[in-house]
């Protein structure tokens, strides 16, 4: 398993997974209010689903409010996201364009330290905002999301190595299993992918059936599982607790005889 | 997940898996010492792993025993198991012959619930001890155990039928990973033979990398977990507390949307 790292320091001292929770609130008042919450958990990661906010159109709120999290959230590694709706993201008022002009002032103003783009994407907007983000020194999460089912595990190892070879600096496939064979469908395609690709990846199966991937993607070679703070992004999500004290399990017992 | 029961009473009230707990003393005071211990972590389950016991040659030993650990576990139903060597069992006196001839005796004390016998040993064997515990109301576990390494999901596939297909109660089979795809394998194999096995399953991989298995198998069909309670009788066994503690954490997520 490849860690996320943020200038050459590995998240959770490389132990995977990292913990990574969702922002999503609607306003600027509810958003900081829920950083707060959450950061007294202690993640590992933030990620700010802006496809939630409420002042999303106004690009100068969003940066405002980015520069907020930004100090709040000291040296907590933050993600800002725009989930695509076509990939299970709210409703918003912006066309694409508009979107990766966003994206590329969000990582002009060094506030986060990921950006999250979907392969679905047109070519020239990834090429963008991979030139972009590497100028400023983001990283550029690549990701494909299914929330209607699970594709074979050659489809889902091809958007491992479709993210790769597009320039990206962690790949991420999130699915929405119909049964356990297609948990493990979602884990073998993913440690697979971890024999081969050279950036960090990130897999999950969503709702109560994928669940468990959430525990135990780590095994497999999913360097982030993402929780519930005060809110969840996805189904599926556990409290951050809970889902610590398995992890805890799951580690002590993989290192023993 | 078919769970195991008896009289038709689903152990663990039919959430998978069932935890079972061995006992693999030396002496008569050391196995009762430990299911004292043991009994107060409340197990679905114990196993006694008479191949540790120093008079094993000692047939009424054994049975008188028997008798006083059914009496002390009450309604916690009992496993009888003499794990061959070639199986990853102890070294213990006695050859095949008397080893059947000792379980048929403790099959007719009844004072236990569960044999447990594996698919490597001659068909007669097998025959006899089928025969011998139904018609106590004993239940057989035909087992297959590699402590090498990790068979392809066919070979392990075939175990689970061929179990089955010879008249088992119960299949069980337990591998040594070498890799977490080999974990995947066995959690694969027990997923698909879920599918089209009609009696319970046991799976897990052993050792560290394996003992994740030992906390999701329930998912992918697995009916029972083995944990220490005091002393563990195979590499990668979790404490109970730990296990239960991860189990719940698996199973509230489970049920979440």
């Amino acid at each position: 398993m490849i860690p996320l790292s943020i200038r050459r320091q590995a998240l959770n001292e490389g132990v995977a997974p990292a913990i990574c929770i969702p922002l999503v609130g609607r306003s600027a008042e509810a958003v900081q209010g829920e950083l707060a919450v959450v950061l007294e958990k202690q993640p590992d990661l933030i990620e700010w689903r802006v496809d939630f906010f409420g002042e999303i159109t106004d690009t100068a709120a969003v940066v405002a409010l980015a520069r907020k999290l930004r100090e709040a959230a000291a040296a907590t590694p933050i993600i800002f996201t725009c989930r695509s709706v076509k990939e299970g993201g709210e409703r918003h008022g912006r066309d694409e364009t508009a979107i990766v002009e966003l994206l590329q002032t969000v990582c002009a103003s060094r506030c986060v330290d990921f950006i999250d783009y979907e392969l679905c994407n047109v070519w020239e907007n990834v090429a963008r905002l991979r030139d972009a983000s590497r100028a400023q020194g983001v990283q550029l999460i690549m990701s494909y999301h299914n929330f209607q089912c699970t594709p074979d595990a050659e489809f889902l190892g091809a958007k491992f190595a479709e993210a790769e070879r597009l320039g990206a600096d962690v790949a991420k496939v999130a699915v929405m299993p119909k049964s356990a064979a297609d948990v493990l469908t979602v884990l073998s395609a993913t440690q697979r992918a971890s024999e081969t690709i050279a950036i960090p990846l990130i897999s999950m199966a969503m709702g109560g059936i994928g669940a468990v991937s959430r525990i135990v993607g780590g095994v497999f070679g999913s360097a982030v599982t993402f929780a519930v703070g005060k809110s969840a992004s996805a189904p599926g999500q556990i409290a951050i607790e809970e889902l610590r004290t398995a992890l805890a399990v799951v580690r002590q017992a993989s290192v023993s005889m």
